[in-house]
């Protein structure tokens, strides 16, 4: 069997249509059921595909296709997040740091649209004990954020020691992580009103992480 | 089959013995591995069980062994949650009602040894699809929860509104979640000293958790 994930660019136009309609199919069943609750031949049917090693023919192993579909999203988050460290320039304001943070994840979801499951396939793949040891979050290594950390890295310095800093830094992730998870849930079930929702949160989530990066050390 | 879970009052000894060894070991299992990549067989298995359906009949089913590691937990967080409510009395002060939502966590961990397992289960139980929806998290209806709570409400009410209060104690939860998991593996991995680590931990948490529910709210 031929692993097609190295070849992307070769592909026929019908081929990467198929690989795109399989990686939407695996993400929203992921999402549903779990990531090891769904086999590899579920997602072959649930995308329409009569051959049932579809799957395994475009993407090899099933830690790939989550690989590629986090990737995806990555990209799409990182262009978006260019914008904001362009629009944020020098400053030196702490909340402008964490709407880079934010924004490109509340932003991304948003042009989703509704239902859409990755948020809630992100956190799976972030906690599945098997997953998190083979997958780094790629997102984690782009310049982009590892520009907007070393900026508000700088802007906490002078009242945050390092090791807090990396510590709320990490706290700052889970809330974004989780929160999104959440609220992409509350949409889907129709329990939150779509109406300018990911901007509701996105405002939220920069108070509320303004506050936590920037909260009083104790001493005691 | 007869499901004894009703029956734990009744159980022998020996019984009440051979369910605590299964709960232990599928805690373990399940935080290594992920909830649906643990079968019951496997968990008989490795609790030194000869009979392979002695999960099924302790337990009945999956969802009953999982609802009834998390109550045991819970319970024990609870009696801890107690007492730092008394000694919290009629504070006005928003960190003394944030000590209650994390020493009773921390303590609790704490109390398990290295390495310990429940911090990241309770991750797993909290965010697999299938299993949110069958298990409440138990913790919530306990008394000393709700007591902390509406304290911490009544705190932040001049400041934040109702809706923001639900919506920070919601990012609250997931950082004391999240972090107390990264922390566990940490331990139990070596890559965190246990010396004072869980008081360390519950330190950083009170700072970082007093400044994400008093933060400002902007208005634009």
């Amino acid at each position: 069997m031929v692993n097609k994930s190295a070849n992307l660019e070769d592909a026929t136009p019908r081929s990467a249509a198929t690989r795109q309609a399989i990686m939407a199919t695996a993400e929203r069943l992921y999402a549903q059921h779990g990531l090891s609750a769904v086999s590899n031949r579920q997602i072959g049917e649930a995308a329409g595909q009569n051959n049932t090693t579809v799957v395994s023919y475009h993407f090899g192993s099933k830690t790939t296709l989550v690989r590629e579909i986090m990737t995806k999203h990555s990209k799409a988050i990182d262009a978006i997040r260019q914008r904001h460290v362009s629009a944020a320039g020098a400053s030196d304001d702490v909340r402008d740091w964490v709407r880079c943070l934010v924004r490109p994840v509340t932003e991304h979801l948003e042009s989703l649209g509704v239902p859409s499951w990755h948020a809630r396939f992100a956190v799976l793949v972030l906690t599945d004990p098997m997953m998190r040891a083979m997958i780094t979050d790629d997102s984690l290594t782009r310049p982009s954020l590892q520009h907007t950390l070393r900026e508000l890295g700088n802007c906490l310095k002078d009242k945050v020691s390092a090791q807090v800093r990396r510590e709320r830094g990490e706290m700052a992730r889970h809330v974004i992580t989780h929160t999104c998870a959440e609220r992409e849930r509350m949409l889907a079930e129709g329990t939150a009103r779509p109406v300018a929702a990911w901007k509701h949160t996105a405002r939220t989530l920069e108070d509320a992480l303004t506050g936590l990066l920037t909260a009083e050390v104790s001493h005691r």
